[in-house]
């Protein structure tokens, strides 16, 4: 089967052949500009590649929801021209296949749960710290979502206060993402997040709110198994120390599996989501 | 339809028969002690009565996980002889007919969603306030559970400056039950909530913290509405407070419905848990 997949970023899209499986045989980069010049580039490169499904996994915010009239629209976005823009109507007006359409980090979380560190699991919650922070939680190869996809990286957490930074969210300073997403870590200490020393006191900080964040979605969803993703997370010693801090704040109130099993570095790196985004297509066929 | 329903608390166990539709034609309260002695009452109530199914709303913690040789379990619970009991299977072995089991809150919420504030909803998050804190979630009639069902209630929040209480949870002192539940609030005041005035800045503080639960609970899930129920919730004040928190703290991240639409009082009162868990049972037969 030729299956086509996108990973749609802000600065560029990436567009990929491959099959069923999630294996990839070639795949190219455009730049993101205008919604019609980024699109038409997409559009021409799959209808040229006469691909059966295509699997999209986008910056957002986006509709999910199938039974709105603008499903497949993102939403509002800072990024000139793509705000209410229809992504997924352009491309189906175009390309007459079966298209999925989700979320980046979603795209990712499926291929974590299907191929990656999540494989064999039910409940798979991924979590991805780069430039923003974002989570997707699958049940049994479906996405949750309500009258939307997930936003968990804005969840409100407790600042250590030691921790002076006044957090990096516009709409919440101090949430989970205003203080430890890459931007809050390099605005914190006026240099790239690669050079700080590992035993800096902000990792600390960083693996702290992280564990927070697993506590709540450990008490709200009761997944199988956490898994991170995203830039920060190359720095490997943050899961040790996320272990460390999920241990003393749940305080055994519920089971978990062991902590080194349940709290996990991603498995496909930065193929989970072209990859999430091939068998997602390859789901929309079967 | 002839139907059973049991709300099984830590003080006593409210036995009801009624139909389908979840009205209740009588009901009785067996007193909670020795596992023997209670289910022994409840088992001889139903088998006199010869209803066709039953639906079971109970305390917990409890295995709800049907793949688990350990379903219908109560796991650990400090109430003596409970703990690691078959509940369901008692009931199993002794009338051989469908039973539906899952939480208290999940009853509640169940009802809530089918015939409360909640009818009409695809999405529907049901929390309890009362001598503990514990929530629902009901998508499209099912309950959201991974491992296990929810424990929301213990949720990590943060504490108003102000509000110098040290919180009343074993396990985590200040999450949002050790702060926020009915025995929270009479320690830090020394008399009845009920007796506390509605302008003291202790509900405030009760506000702030269910609005910070419904924050994350929105992040996290992206429900249609958010229903209030327990003893605390009689507080009618209390969910104008909570919006005006919520409104704060969300500032406008992601859209939810009008603010007096989303987070509501229950619709069923006293009546969601049994109502709830008649028409669990009824769903078991259809
Ligand atoms: N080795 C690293 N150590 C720590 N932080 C890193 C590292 N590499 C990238 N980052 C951080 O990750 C962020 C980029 O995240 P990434 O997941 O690569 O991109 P995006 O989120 O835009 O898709 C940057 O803000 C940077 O601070
Ligand atoms: N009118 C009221 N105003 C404030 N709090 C109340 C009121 N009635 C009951 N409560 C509180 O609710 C708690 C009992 O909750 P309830 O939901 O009735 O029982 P349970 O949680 O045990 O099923 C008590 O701790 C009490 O503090
Ligand atoms: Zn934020
Ligand atoms: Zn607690």
């Amino acid at each position: 089967m030729k299956i086509g997949a996108v990973e749609a970023g802000g600065t560029k899209f990436v567009c990929a052949i491959g099959d069923e499986n999630g294996q990839v045989s070639e795949q190219i980069k455009i730049p993101t500009t205008s919604p019609k010049e980024t699109m038409n580039q997409v559009i021409n490169y799959f209808k040229e590649q006469q691909v059966e499904a295509i699997g999209v996994g986008t910056f957002g915010p986006i509709n999910v929801n199938k039974n709105s009239v603008t499903y497949g629209y993102v939403t509002k976005t800072p990024k000139p021209g793509w705000s209410n823009y229809d992504f997924l109507g352009s491309m189906k007006k175009e390309l007459n296949i079966p298209i999925s359409f989700t979320t980046d980090v979603n795209a990712a979380g499926y291929g974590e749960a299907v191929q990656g560190a999540g494989r064999g699991k039910e409940n798979v919650l991924y979590w991805t710290i780069g430039t923003g922070i974002g989570a997707g939680y699958v049940q049994n190869g479906e996405f949750l979502q309500g009258i939307s996809h997930p936003e968990m990286g804005h969840m409100l957490i407790r600042q250590n206060p030691n921790d002076i930074y006044e957090g990096h969210c516009p709409f919440h300073k101090n949430c989970f993402e205003g203080l430890a997403a890459g931007p809050a870590i390099e605005e914190r200490i006026g240099k790239k997040a690669v050079e700080l020393d590992q035993n800096d006191p902000v990792w600390d900080y960083i693996a702290d709110y992280a564990a927070q964040a697993c506590v709540t979605a450990t008490l709200v969803l009761r997944p199988d198994i956490i898994i991170f993703g995203g830039g920060v997370i190359h720095q490997e010693h943050l899961l040790k120390k996320i272990r460390k801090h999920f241990k003393e704040q749940l305080n055994d109130y519920v089971d978990v599996p062991p902590l080194e099993e349940y709290i996990v570095r991603i498995g496909l790196n930065d193929d989970a989501g072209i990859k999430g985004a091939l068998l997602l297509a390859a789901k929309e066929l079967s």
